[in-house]
């Protein structure tokens, strides 16, 4: 069915096949895919270009392949449409219809370094919260996220229980008015101590996302440094042409 | 300066304070850092925290450290801002003062795939034009993008100059009226074959980019699969509160 091309395209056009075929619900999750031999046939494709194809959507977290078992479909990854709005983690979840939960690692008070001063506009050695969470979508683990946020923002915090919406949190508690966030999304490794928490294995891909919130009065209220799992999410957005 | 902490937060808070330092400029592009030694009797950590620190900034595309040589500034990131409009390649580098064309690798027609008639609305076996090229930044390669749109919208696209903004020739050629795009970014590891057109090592986090964009008829007029360098690259984006 697919003519033999260059090798980089045909792997991709491969990979995008049986994708179509998860996506469309012919293969679905848990569903065993045929083997290597079989797709080779399948495909009138070498054994390396079914390999990079099944390497390739494995990665991209659609498959797992299972040592002496076979290759299974696995879960669909999570969408995060980049809106315009600021929008919570458990609202995001809670979209997709999934319950969210953090589990809170660190809850601590720190003395600001320059590198935190000069991010949160405050003075060296100003009281800054730190809190270390691992976000969950149901049971599993997503999201590794360090947050710095200004002791006065929310001079309590390290007393409360931060495993819900931290943002819900202070506007509740603390009367904290946000406004606006600024984010920068960078592709990154999963260095191994992290990898274990976020159950995944070491050097995966995955997104850094590093987020400074601002109240209304432009102050900083929050300066975050979140690690992604890159198998189980993706960002998605509409663009329009400028009229 | 820094109070030895765990391990995780400790790599963070210098890799954040050396990149602080390259930011502000005190060190600039090409400049050499201070030896591992230096480093851990400045921050006073180990070699692994230190080593973990300029891995990190490595990964990120800030360093790069050169064999027997040392550690050595590169050049920052370009800032790709997601906005509500669709920017071409050439836009959003003309925007940053750099000058921008495309390396074309591929320019067929091929039969639509069932993959590829799903996804342009067209019929298996319809013709299909497959644009495969490199796009620059200067003498830089940045981009990997694989294109494919219906024969129909641009019938002789096949004999044409593609190293410019395709949407551009798109419209001025072909009366094209693009309208909106959906697209997903994922973070993957750059594979063998593209690894060396793009000047990276192979394994090297890098997004993947795929695009389908619409006319306003809601017609496909170009699915696309970009893989963008993740040193050279990052997203960023500005959200408000929903009010």
């Amino acid at each position: 069915m697919m003519e033999e091309k260059q090798g980089a395209a045909l792997y991709f056009r491969v990979k995008e096949n049986l994708l179509a075929l998860i996506k469309s619900g012919v293969y679905t999750l848990g569903d065993k895919l045929p083997t290597e031999s079989e797709l080779c046939q399948e495909y009138e494709v070498s054994r390396t270009t079914i390999r990079q194809a099944l390497q390739q959507l494995e990665i991209e977290g659609y498959i797992q392949r299972v040592q002496g078992k076979g290759t299974f479909v696995s879960k669909p990854k999570i969408r995060e449409p980049i809106t315009r709005n600021i929008r919570t983690f458990v609202e995001q979840m809670k979209d997709l219809g999934l319950s969210a939960h953090s589990k809170v690692l660190e809850l601590i008070v720190i003395p600001a370094d320059n590198t935190l001063a000069e991010t949160l506009h405050i003075e060296e050695k100003d009281p800054v919260i730190k809190l270390i969470r691992l976000r969950y979508a149901e049971d599993e683990p997503l999201q590794y996220v360090t947050s710095y946020l200004p002791w006065r923002v929310a001079p309590g915090l390290v007393n409360e229980d931060c495993s819900g919406s931290l943002f819900d949190l202070l506007k509740s508690k603390y009367d904290v008015k946000i406004y606006r966030s600024v984010e920068a999304i960078e592709p990154i490794l999963i260095e191994e101590s992290i990898s274990y928490l976020l159950e995944v294995p070491a050097g995966s891909p995955a997104f850094s996302l590093k987020s400074l919130t601002y109240n209304s009065e432009e102050q900083p209220i929050e300066y975050s440094y979140g690690i992604v799992r890159g198998d189980r999410f993706k960002f998605t957005m509409e663009r329009y042409v400028n009229d």
